[in-house]
């Protein structure tokens, strides 16, 4: 991979800069690729939308900044708005539906992380960690394996198994897609063959 | 300030990523600058010694990434080796002389973090709050009142004591230092006017 650039968005409180160390690290220190991670502050921060960004390379990074992500995710609507028209034609945009109700394309992989966080781990503080399982099972940014030495090499002590729960829930997920994608695709292909 | 950097470095674990977002919220935030927070991964992190940066200026910043920093925080000898080349000539050196034996300069200022984290908090943990504390002070790079609200806002609930006492023993550091500056002077400006 060249150079592959992600950026997280979403409100503040949401646990985006912890995401985007723990994906570098993943990348970085696991994978042993090139990485940089950023945060800005300042007027960058459109109207409340905060946003942390990794670059992934297997050269050395020139610009450690995103500038056409190829994949973006969406955590809350504001920074949804802010961010699509930045993602690359072809780059992914993954939305935590709990919070992004107006998708800007057909093509959004929606996933409702907070509530799953709600539901499923009994609060909130764990759906970054399930975007993150997510977004390295539906891009392959990042080995699972990797990310999931990151992730416990930062969680606080006692804090494992909530962290690798949230992992493996954000995993299953991008399952659960895909499966959504291929059923879709079965139809459409059905389809097709009844034109012919 | 048109454009002022700051490189935290040491070894993994001693919170300097922690230590420069905190920075970067409490410049940004607080105080209003535009700012960029940076780590790399990679061949970048010279035989151990690990970074993170921030970047503060009254402008939009082009490059986010540090070029000759302003101030240079050393809390390993291998960072210190490492990164101290690419300081400003004019720039500011503080080190955690409990792990820095070795200045490659009479104007570094040494202060033994780690120790004094150990000693006063009863725990090393603190040693990076400690060393913002008096990097501030020192510095001006950001204000003390946006550094303590920046931290209280990170912090985990029912740490907020633990770290304003680490800011305070930070800024008493940092007096210090300048106290023993100023009798130096003074005993300078002594020896000055007994050779006239």
């Amino acid at each position: 991979m060249a150079r592959y650039e992600i950026r997280l968005s979403g409100f503040g409180g949401q646990g985006l800069i912890f995401a985007a160390i723990v994906l570098a690290e993943a990348a970085g220190t696991h994978d042993g690729k090139y990485v940089c991670q950023t945060q800005s502050y300042g007027p960058e921060a459109r109207g409340g939308a905060s946003k942390a960004e990794v670059v992934i390379s297997d050269e050395e990074i020139d610009y450690p900044k995103a500038i056409k992500p190829d994949l973006l995710l969406a955590m809350s609507q504001k920074s949804c708005d802010a961010y699509f028209f930045d993602l690359k034609p072809s780059g992914m945009l993954i939305v935590d539906s709990t919070f992004v109700k107006q998708l800007p394309t057909s093509r959004a992989i929606a996933i409702p992380f907070t509530r799953i966080a709600r539901e499923k781990l009994g609060k909130e503080l764990g759906a970054n960690i399930i975007a993150l399982g997510a977004l390295a099972a539906l891009s392959g940014a990042v080995s699972l394996s990797s990310l999931e030495a990151a992730v416990l090499s930062r969680v606080a002590e006692g804090a494992e198994e909530f962290n690798r729960k949230a992992l493996e829930l954000g995993i299953e997920c991008a399952g659960d897609t895909l499966k959504m994608s291929a059923e879709v695709a079965e139809v459409e292909d059905y389809e097709d063959s009844s034109d012919q």
